[in-house]
C-alpha cells in the first residue's frame, strides 16, 4: 500500500447508514468514492460532494478500504466478488469492513475467499441506525485478526463512537449482532402489539409512550419507534423486509441449531403478514399498523 | 375524618413493595399498622419497628389511608371487603390506594363497593420494583376522582417520585398497567430467548450483556433481569407467577376484544411452561433457564 491509498476509502451501498458513514469520511478530509445502484443515492452522493464510481471495481482502485453497507449476504458477497467486484479493484492488503448483517457462517465464507484475494476481511455489522450513522457515532460489533483490526481503525475512528472487538474470527462480530437483532425485532412487534392493544382499551397513546418510556415496559426500540405511529408516519426509516431479512437469519440458524425460539419465530410472523399486506417497504412500525387494520383498531393519522 | 388521622396509615401486604412502601412511610414519620399473611414478613415489619395488626379491619381502624398492595384482584378484594376486611375498619372518607396490577373492570367493581362504603378508592398500580419501593421512589400509574387525588397525596408523595394522573376514573390507571405488563413480560421473555440463543452460540455471556444494553436490542427488562442469567442466581427478585398471572390478565382482556396478541400470548406460554416445570415461585428470569433445559444448552452456573 502507498501513502496516498491511506487516506482514500470506497463506501458500497449508499443508503442512510452507507451515506451517513460516507459522509463522515468526507467531513474527516478523506477521499471516498461512493457506489449504489439506486439513482437517489447516486445524486444525494454527489450532492454531497462525493465522487461516484459506477461499479465496486472502480470505487475500490487505490484505497486503503473499503466500507461495505448493503443489505444482506447475498449482495455483499456480489459487491465483492461478482464481476464488477470490488475484490477486483482493491490493491493488496485492504481492507474490507463488511458490515451487513448476515449469519456467522456466512461472515466466515466472505472471510476466506477475500484471504484468498490478499485482502483483509473485517466482520463489523453496525447497530445505530441512519442518526448515528450521519453523526459518525455508529457502534461497530466487529471481529477478526489484529492486523485487520489494525488496518481498519482509522474508518473506525471516523464512523463509530464505539467499537467491540469480540474475537479475532470473523463470524464473531455477526453473532453478536444476530442476537442483537433477535432482540430488536421481538421489541418493535410487541411495541406495535403493546399499542395497538392500547388503542382498543381507549387509553391516550401519548400518554402511553410518556408513561412506558418512563416505566419498566421500555425499550430501545420502543422509545425509537413508537413515535412513528404517534405521527402516523410510516415513511422508512427503517423498512419491514429488513427484519423479515433479520429474523428469517435468527430462526433460520436457531433452527439448524434445534434451538426453538417462540418470540422471534412469532414476531418473524407478524413482519411477515405486515410485508404481505403490502408495507414490506414501508416503516417498521407498520406491525401495529397491519394489526390494527387487522382488529379493526384506529391508529392516528398522519398529521397534514 | 380527625387531625390524629392524618399522618396514619395501614399497608396491607407486607412483601418486597408494601415493606418499602410501608418502611417509607415509618421514615418519614407516619405511624404505620402493617398487615400480612406471611410470618417472615410479619416479622420483618416488627423487626423495622412497625406496629402489626392481625387483621385488615385491624389495621384500617384510626387511618386516613390504606395501602393495599396484594398480589390480585381477588386478594385485594378479599383484604378489603372480606370479614376481616380493611372496609370494616375504614373511618368514613379514608383513601384506599389500590396498588395490585388487575384488568380494569375489576378496579371499576372494587371501586364501586369502596363507594358504597363511603370509601375513596385510588386505582394505583405501581411500577419500579423492590429497589424503587424501599426508596420511596416507586411510579404510579393512578386514576380516580380529584377528592380522592388530594386525600391519597400525603401518601403518594412519600412513597413515589412519579404519579401519572391518567383519568377521574378507576380502571384507567389499570389499564395503562397492564399495558406495560405485556411489554415487561414479552421483554423478560424476549431476553431470556436472546442469552439461551447466545449460549447456543458460544458467544460470551458477560460481553452480550455489555454489547446489548449500548445498543438498539435493549429494554429495561433486558438490562434488569440478565444479571440473574449471568450470575445464576434465580432467587426471586419478581417471581414466574407474577408473569403468568400479569399476562394471563392481558390476554384474558384481549381475547374478550377480539384482539389478537401474539407476542404477549407467546411469552405467556414461556412462562408457563417455566412454572409447569417446577420453576412458578423462582426468578423470572428461570424462562432461560426452561428453555436451555429442553434445548441442552448449558448456562451459567450459581456462583459460590
Amino acid at each position: 500500500m502507498t501513502q496516498g491509498q491511506q487516506s482514500r476509502a470506497a463506501v458500497i451501498g449508499l443508503g442512510s447508514m452507507g451515506m451517513g458513514a460516507a459522509k463522515s469520511l468526507l467531513r474527516a478530509g478523506w477521499t471516498v468514492t461512493g457506489c449504489d445502484a439506486g439513482e437517489a443515492q447516486r445524486k444525494a452522493w454527489t450532492d454531497a460532494g462525493g465522487t461516484l464510481a459506477l461499479t465496486p471495481a472502480e470505487a475500490a482502485r487505490e484505497v486503503s478500504a473499503a466500507v461495505v453497507l448493503v443489505v444482506n449476504a447475498a449482495q455483499t458477497e456480489e459487491v465483492l466478488f461478482g464481476p464488477d467486484g470490488a475484490a477486483n479493484g482493491l490493491p493488496q492488503g485492504a481492507v474490507i469492513l463488511s458490515c451487513a448483517t448476515m449469519a456467522p457462517e456466512d461472515a466466515r465464507r466472505l472471510a476466506a475467499m477475500a484471504a484468498e484475494k490478499g485482502l483483509l476481511y473485517l466482520d463489523a455489522p453496525l447497530s445505530g441506525g441512519a442518526a448515528k450513522a450521519a453523526s459518525g457515532e455508529l457502534t461497530v460489533m466487529a471481529s477478526g485478526a489484529p492486523e485487520t483490526f489494525a488496518a481498519a481503525r482509522p474508518v473506525l475512528d471516523v464512523i463509530a463512537a464505539k467499537v467491540y472487538e469480540l474475537g479475532d474470527e470473523p463470524g464473531q462480530g455477526s453473532a453478536y449482532k444476530i442476537v442483537n437483532q433477535l432482540l430488536a425485532g421481538a421489541h418493535i412487534a410487541a411495541a406495535c402489539e403493546a399499542m395497538t392493544f392500547a388503542a382498543k382499551l381507549g387509553l391516550d397513546l401519548n400518554t402511553v409512550y410518556d408513561v412506558i418510556t418512563a416505566s419498566a415496559g421500555n425499550s430501545w426500540m420502543f422509545e425509537n419507534r413508537v413515535p412513528h405511529i404517534l405521527d402516523g408516519d410510516y415513511t422508512p426509516r427503517s423498512a419491514v423486509s429488513i427484519f423479515t431479512k433479520d429474523l428469517g437469519i435468527v430462526t433460520g440458524i436457531a433452527h439448524k441449531a434445534q434451538l426453538p425460539l417462540p418470540v422471534a419465530s412469532t414476531a418473524l410472523q407478524l413482519f411477515l403478514a405486515t410485508a404481505a399486506s403490502g408495507m414490506a417497504r414501508d416503516d417498521d412500525a407498520s406491525v401495529a399498523r397491519m394489526m390494527a387494520n387487522v382488529a379493526g383498531v384506529e391508529l392516528p393519522a398522519r398529521k397534514a
